[in-house]
C-alpha cells in the first residue's frame, strides 16, 4: 500500500493519498482545491490513477478538491448519504465496504460535528476527518452539530475499535500527525479518562470558539463539491 | 469467477450471483425475495460473502429481495441515485467503478424504461436490467418511463460497447438467456437494423401492454427495498 499523508498549512488540514501497489489505483480522502496540482503531480510521479475521492464531510473550513479532480481526472467524489451535498457520484452509509483495487475501507458514520461526517476504517488505522482530533474534535456548534451526537459517535463508532489503532485526523493544529485510539482514549482533554456525556456536553458548550474564517465561501462551494466559481477562497 | 444466471419464474425474472474466486466476496444483482432463502443455500455452499445486493432499477413486477439480504447477511444495496427509493445503502452514478473482491462493475446510467435505471459492464458482459432485453426493451408507459430517453441510452450507452460484449437482461420472457450488442444491433425488433428514434418511438407507443399485474404491491415494496410489510405479494 502507498500512503502519503499531506499537509494544507491555511487550514491545517490532512489529506490522504492510499494507492494500491498491485493495481495502481488510488483514492484521496478531503483533498483541498488549492493543492489539486501538486495532488496530481504526486499521482503521476507515482504511477497512480485516482478512482474515488473521499470526504469526511462537508467542510467548513477550506474548499474541497473533489470537483477539480473529477473535472481533470474523472475520479468519483464519495460522500456520506446524510451530508445534503448538490452533486456527489456515490452516497454511501454506515457500514458499507468501498474497495478500490486492494485498498478496502468500511464506513462508520460518526455524526455529531455535521449530520453526515464519516470515518474510515483501513486495516489497523482509521480516518477520523473532525470527529476525533488528536487531543480534541470538531466544533459542535455550527452544521447540524450536537455534542451528544459526537460524543455517542466517538464511544459507539471510534472507541470500540482496537486501541492500538492509528488515528488519522482531519486536522491538526499543533504538529502532530498521528495518534491511537488507546491514546485518545486515555489522554484526549475533552474525552479521555471515561469522561461522561455530560461532562463532554460541559466541556463542548464552554469552547467559545471564533466562527470559522472561510466558511460562508467554503460551505456553500463544497455543497457544490467544490465547484463553485462564485467562492471567495481561491481554489486553483 | 464465479457466475449463476438465476431465474424466478413468476415474473420470468433474472438474477445474477457473481463470485470472487480469490476472496470469496459475491454481489447479487436484481434478487428477488421470493427467493431469497434459494440465494443464501447457494452462497453457503459456494462459501461466499454477499458484500452487495445491485438493483438495475425499481421493478413494477417483483418485490426486491436486497432488505431482506441485508437483514440476515448484512449486505449493502446499491442503487442509482435516481431511483428515488428510501432505503438505499449506496447511491452511485454513471461511470461509477464498483469493486468486490476482484469483480468490477462499471455503472452506466441507462434511463427510460425508468429514470433511474443503470446497466452494469463487467469485462466481456453487460447486465442491462430491463432497459434492453433480447429481442426486446423495457416498457415505457409508466415509472417516469420515455420511449426518446431509452433510445438515447441504448444507443448512447448499450450499443457503444463492443459488438462481442454478452448481453445478460433482467427478465426474459421466451426462454432465452443471453445475446450479444451485436446481435441486438441486428435483430432486435425494435432497434435492430438502425431504427430510427422515430421508428422506436412510434413501436413502443403501439405496444398496448397490460398493467403490471404486481406493480401496486411491488412498487410501494421497492421504494421501500422490499421490506414493506403491507405488501400483498409473499416476499418469504
Amino acid at each position: 500500500m502507498i500512503f502519503r499523508q499531506l499537509f494544507e498549512t491555511d487550514t491545517s488540514t490532512y489529506t490522504y493519498l492510499i494507492g494500491c501497489q498491485r493495481t495502481h489505483r488510488a483514492l484521496l480522502i478531503d483533498p483541498v482545491a488549492s493543492e489539486v496540482g501538486r495532488y496530481i503531480e504526486l499521482l503521476d510521479s507515482l504511477g497512480l490513477t485516482l478512482i474515488y475521492t473521499l470526504e469526511t464531510h462537508v467542510h467548513a473550513d477550506h474548499i474541497t478538491g473533489s470537483g477539480l479532480l473529477r473535472d481533470r481526472l474523472g475520479s468519483k467524489s464519495v460522500v456520506h448519504r446524510d451530508a445534503g451535498t448538490l452533486c456527489p457520484d456515490v452516497l454511501v452509509t454506515d457500514g458499507v465496504l468501498l474497495q478500490v483495487g486492494d485498498i478496502e475501507l468500511q464506513v462508520r458514520h460518526t455524526p455529531g460535528h455535521t449530520s453526515g461526517c464519516m470515518s474510515f476504517v483501513l486495516a489497523d488505522r482509521v480516518f477520523t476527518g473532525d470527529a476525533l482530533l488528536i487531543g480534541g474534535c470538531g466544533r459542535t456548534d455550527f452544521q447540524q452539530g450536537d455534542s451528544g451526537t459526537l460524543y455517542d459517535s466517538i464511544h459507539e463508532k471510534l472507541f470500540t475499535l482496537p486501541p492500538d489503532t492509528l488515528v488519522f485526523p482531519g486536522h491538526d493544529y499543533n504538529g502532530n500527525t498521528v495518534s491511537t485510539i488507546r491514546q485518545e482514549m486515555q489522554k484526549n482533554p475533552r474525552l479521555g479518562g471515561g469522561k461522561t456525556r455530560e461532562e463532554f456536553i460541559g466541556i463542548m458548550s464552554q469552547l467559545k470558539l471564533a466562527y470559522p474564517k472561510h466558511i460562508d465561501a467554503a460551505l456553500p462551494a463544497n455543497l457544490a463539491c467544490g465547484g463553485n466559481p462564485d467562492a471567495s477562497v481561491p481554489h486553483g
